[in-house]
């Protein structure tokens, strides 16, 4: 999107875009069917756990005012609003950590003022809510998302790992807290003796690693090499929840042998029990606020709106990768339009609101991006095994192939004619060239030679099944679980902080940072291995030494940022910390190192773009079916990791985008072969560790052919 | 080995094949140097720790007659004599369950027996050693050992497999245990009031997985992305002993918050605490034994004669698998005697008597051909960088490496002369072809194009570093356990626990008994994946009906052997089911199974031996060099999982074995690029999933060329 600073012409923009793929928004969802069910209830738990559990850290923090019932709530009924109102429904909300923190800072603060106090603290917040929508009210009429451009890869990757850091480090502390008497809790209680603390404290660990690794494990099972292909891809979709309950359930085995309380779990007041509800009606009370207090409350609005400006922008930004390929157009102004409302209402009903969360949002676009793939493989496939029976030639196959494919396009709004072509000519060529490798074109084939299901796994470029409906429902059951406390009351904290962990794990695959710091510590000998994985192209372009330097920057300037969030109330604002970014990225960095490397490694917008450049701002190319490679690449290591199978989906086209014929030793010609012939030989060194094979392929030639990949 | 059943020809011959090599015995292990003590650490430890607990179990069973410090003694004396007199150095004594199941049926029969009772116990079993060792000399002169011939890999897999059965039972038992009150300990004991008894089965779990994993993880350290190769290499080799280190150490880090006893730890006399000597003087009470029970002690010594000559062999056996291709002789009926008299001394000085033991022996070879691959390694690759700095030109470089690698073959005592060139002949084929594939033979070459250590891994055959050193010193360091017994006692019993779970897994890797069982529960559509890694024959050569059967049918055997171990005495006896196969497999399985089917899953060398002829009995072809590739396929399976990185080792012989030209779909004729090619669409296959290809390569190709790849 250009920068655009007119006032509304963001929002305009945006709604235009929106509304013209809105219908199929909900229409997909639905054909989607049952399968919509997989990225839902992941999404669900995702969602849903991190609120219970910051509601009850708020809970103690709030003697009790706010519980898991309201930020349940909050995030639930902007969930569902924004699913059928918002402009992108790939962006998930929720009640975040930073408003935890927030919330608390307002409450200590208020608890004190005599004439304000416990009772008018809901009142008073409601005046914060309101400055706050203003604030972002306006920020989104001027368009101040615009410059969401200049955020960077290295920013929103940063961001990203903090985000992990902070998910871990609660984990962590939730674990070693097991061992200690809660605060607010009375010491003597038969559970909080020396001899059951420590037990608990041990059962803790037993559930929460118990939870993390057969959780790891699942996300596998698509890959498994035992189980009917059924189980494993149920196991894969539903693992998670799946594992939820299995160590909730493993944590009644010991009830007889244990007093009640061990493990700890859940505590939360039931939605039905007394004054759960007084905050609804906090509006009455609102104008009973000082007036004093009213202006004050403008301090911590314009925290709360440069945190949620920028919390759910990034969010948002971070579910629109380009390498996800989307094929509809994002909406930044608008959704920060809405988030402004979105906060107004929660502040009048007296609960705190809810923006757009890290990882959850790019976490929904990867599962979508599974569920699209096999929606497509289904369909291709049974169109294949069709024209296989009335045994056609390979090139009728295709054809039908292709119409089927067509078929199954979402409508591309805003792309140029060229690249709905371009998807089909990517499908159109593998298929040319498989048939080439296997000799006439026009033979009938029947499955023996022609094995259906992996070439079409082959075919298939990476999309994303853009709708709404996984989302709403993803709210809605948030919503229900309000309803259900009684029974979320029965999950263990410990396998709360499990989940912690596994939702920090789960985000790192796919972020290069990650990648690289992983990279620094990899044994020289052993860095020919990342070049026969799925690899990011700065891995064969940029020099070590650089890769690194850029690496110790950005981990420096994490940890930075990581000691921040320690600083009391300061440290709600180390998003502030990251937007220093932005000026550092444009103005500082290109002093330090080489533009071309600095373009690989995190490529910016606002440079004169160069043919590779990998950008986070994705909308500005939309659906541009192009950069299968990278995409490939990194969809790869974004979703394979996690999700075993996926791997093959793009494994030709990303080695196609760095296999170049020259490096074959048969010298062979045709483009399919020597890819294929590259694929091999790079397999073929992961046995041999071979610096020759490693020179021949050089990163040289790696580079400039990954340049026009697009075109294999 | 003929059979022979002339009284001392085997026990003959046995003396005569070792006594030939006995200097080079210890010479070939004094010049490993330091890196011996990588297999001695490892094989201590997977010896001392099952002592220590089943001396343990023992001081429960025997009202402390018996304890830890009569097991490490008795393996310790046993260890020693054997290394330095025994005929197989490989095989590693120890006590072993059977035995201890023994001693705890006499003790109980003996102490309610008011004219022998708890005093004249260790008495009365001396005299059981002497009719056992009286039963084991006749064996032996007899030689009853020719007729392990007839014992094939269907009993030996089943037996290895309930070993491991044992041992997993073992670990879970414990596991279980350590949420209850031990037997005959102070149930007042704070430890044992129920909070702490939960909270010490909670922390014996953390700290047994925590062990297992960990300890499983270290094996696969070669092959590891991060840190140096060094490290890799020291975790590799010590990461089992440096868990147990760990994992103790992290027992004592709650030591402040929990009381004594928790976790629980080893329990053992020290050896200098009053009456731990009291058995050394047992030959004094010997006569005091009434006459009666003298001859009454026959019966138990018949079944622990034949308890020990099935174990003893056995395990020998198996340490010997014609799959390691070991140079030097068995010595079955030779070390059986020596067993006769390592028992009868044991009975006179009061000791439980040691045997050969499984897995220990098994583990012990795996762990010195590692070794082996290694020094081959260093010495060619010096060797190699030596001569290409003269750079020569890649025949010379060949011939140089020939010299060196001739220099380090052992003397092949009992070998045709044709196959110490064989070895060679394998050594130089490799070399010519990889010249061919890399153009002019005679151009000179560097580093660059010719990765020395890589194309060593691929030249090197399997070979094991036989001699006695290693089994003498971990006999050794087994005895310095008694007088280390404060420092054992800090070690927790949970990672014993731990340590037995990881034993059992460590013994299953190339177990083809095992491989079929999880054959039989891969997905149909996963079986290919099977065909891609190193893989036994009969995966190609029988049908899969066929192989269930017969998997079918020995499942069901080991599990009637395994309900048999529970049966209290008889379960002593359940060797004796395992005899039962050689009649079973020879008269009865003929009948079932086609006979070229049944060569595949179970040679037998009664049945006149075809080309793939795959025995346990390897003595009758020791160091024949041929095979390479089973040998390759099976000690890949059994090594690699266990070693990472030795994979490498021999996949281009594995993989000639099973790659044909005419698979090669580019129709080349070198045979080394028709491999290469091969193991490349290998390869491929691991990204394709594509019946198709397995077809090409197809099954019945793929086994007639298995059958001549030592002509390779």
């Amino acid at each position: 999107m250009e920068e655009t600073f007119v006032p509304f012409r963001g929002i305009k923009n945006d709604l235009e875009g929106r509304l013209n793929c809105y219908k199929q928004d909900w229409t997909g969802g639905f054909r989607a069917g049952i399968r919509i069910l997989a990225p839902t209830t992941y999404i669900f738990f995702a969602s849903a756990i991190p609120v219970i559990s910051f509601g009850e850290q708020l809970e103690r923090d709030t003697d009790g005012v706010l519980t898991a019932v309201q930020t349940l709530a909050s995030t639930a009924l902007c969930g569902i609003i924004h699913s059928i109102l918002g402009g992108q429904p790939l962006l998930i909300l929720g009640v975040a950590e930073p408003t935890v923190l927030m919330y608390t800072f307002m409450f200590n603060f208020a608890k004190d003022r005599a004439d304000l106090g416990r009772e008018l603290f809901l009142a008073w917040t409601g005046w914060v809510c309101v400055w706050t929508s203003f604030l972002l009210f306006l920020l989104s009429i001027l368009g101040a998302c615009s410059i969401i451009n200049r955020f960077t890869r290295l920013a929103g990757e940063l961001f990203g790992l903090l985000i992990a850091m902070l998910f871990m480090q609660q984990a962590i502390k939730g674990l070693v807290d097991e061992f200690r008497i809660p605060k607010r809790e009375n010491p003597k209680e038969l559970g909080f003796i020396p001899s059951w603390r420590f037990a608990n404290g041990m059962f803790a660990l037993v559930l929460s690693f118990g939870l993390l690794l057969t959780a790891l494990r699942s996300r596998k099972a698509r890959s498994w090499r035992y189980g009917t292909g059924w189980l494993r891809g149920f196991i894969a979709d539903y693992g998670v929840p799946l594992m939820v309950l299995v160590w909730t359930g493993v944590s009644y085995i010991p009830a007889s042998s244990v007093p009640k309380g061990i493990p700890r779990r859940l505590f939360s007041p039931n939605p039905w029990s007394p004054g759960a509800y007084e905050n609804w009606t906090v509006i009455r009370q609102m104008i009973n606020v000082p007036f004093l207090y009213i202006l004050g409350a403008f301090i911590p609005a314009t925290m709360i709106a440069v945190l949620y400006y920028f919390d759910h922008s990034v969010a948002s930004q971070l579910a629109q990768q380009k390498e996800f390929n989307l094929r509809k157009p994002p909406s930044f102004h608008y959704d920060l339009l809405l988030l402004g409302f979105l906060t107004l209402l929660c502040g009048l009903i007296g609960i705190p609101p809810a923006n757009g969360v890290i990882p959850q949002s790019p976490m929904h676009t990867k599962s979508l991006a599974t569920l699209k793939h096999q929606l497509l493989r289904n369909r291709l496939v049974a169109t294949a095994r069709r024209s296989m029976g009335l045994n056609s030639s390979l090139s009728q196959l295709y054809g039908s192939m292709q119409e089927a494919y067509r078929q199954m396009q979402t409508p591309l709004i805003y792309q140029e004619p060229s690249q709905s072509a371009q998807g089909l000519k990517e499908l159109k060529d593998s298929t040319i060239q498989l048939a080439s490798s296997m000799g006439n074109i026009d033979a009938p084939i029947d499955e023996s030679v022609f094995d259906i299901e992996k070439e079409i796994d082959d075919l298939l470029p990476v999309e994303v099944k853009e709708q709404r409906l996984s989302n709403l429902l993803q709210a809605a059951m948030v919503g229900g679980c309000v309803a259900a406390m009684p029974f979320l009351k029965k999950i263990p904290t410990s396998v709360l902080w499990g989940y912690f962990a596994f939702m920090a794990i789960e985000s790192l695959p796919g972020n290069q940072f990650w990648e690289r710091i992983l990279l620094l510590f990899t044994a020289p000998s052993r860095r020919f291995k990342v070049l026969e994985d799925q690899h990011a192209t700065f891995v064969e372009t940029v020099p070590f030494k650089t890769i690194t330097l850029f690496t110790l920057f950005q981990t420096t300037y994490l940890l930075v940022c990581f000691g921040i969030t320690w600083i009391p109330i300061a440290g709600v604002l180390f998003p502030l910390m990251i937007m220093l970014l932005v000026p550092v990225r444009q103005y500082i960095l290109p002093k330090i190192f080489k533009g071309a490397h600095l373009t690989d490694l995190d490529a910016a917008e606002f440079e004169e773009s160069p043919p590779l450049a990998f950008n986070l701002a994705a909308e500005t190319e939309i659906g541009k079916g192009s950069h299968f490679a990278e995409s490939g690449e990194v969809l790869d290591q974004m979703v394979t990791r996690s999700r075993g199978e996926i791997r093959h989906m793009n494994s030709p086209k990303v080695t196609s985008s760095t296999g170049t014929p020259s490096t074959d030793p048969q010298g062979r010609t045709s483009p399919w072969l020597s890819d294929k012939a590259h694929s091999l030989r790079m397999s073929e060194l992961r046995q041999e560790h071979s610096p020759r094979t490693i020179e021949v392929i050089g990163p040289s030639k790696l580079g400039e052919h990954a340049r026009d990949s697009p075109s294999v």
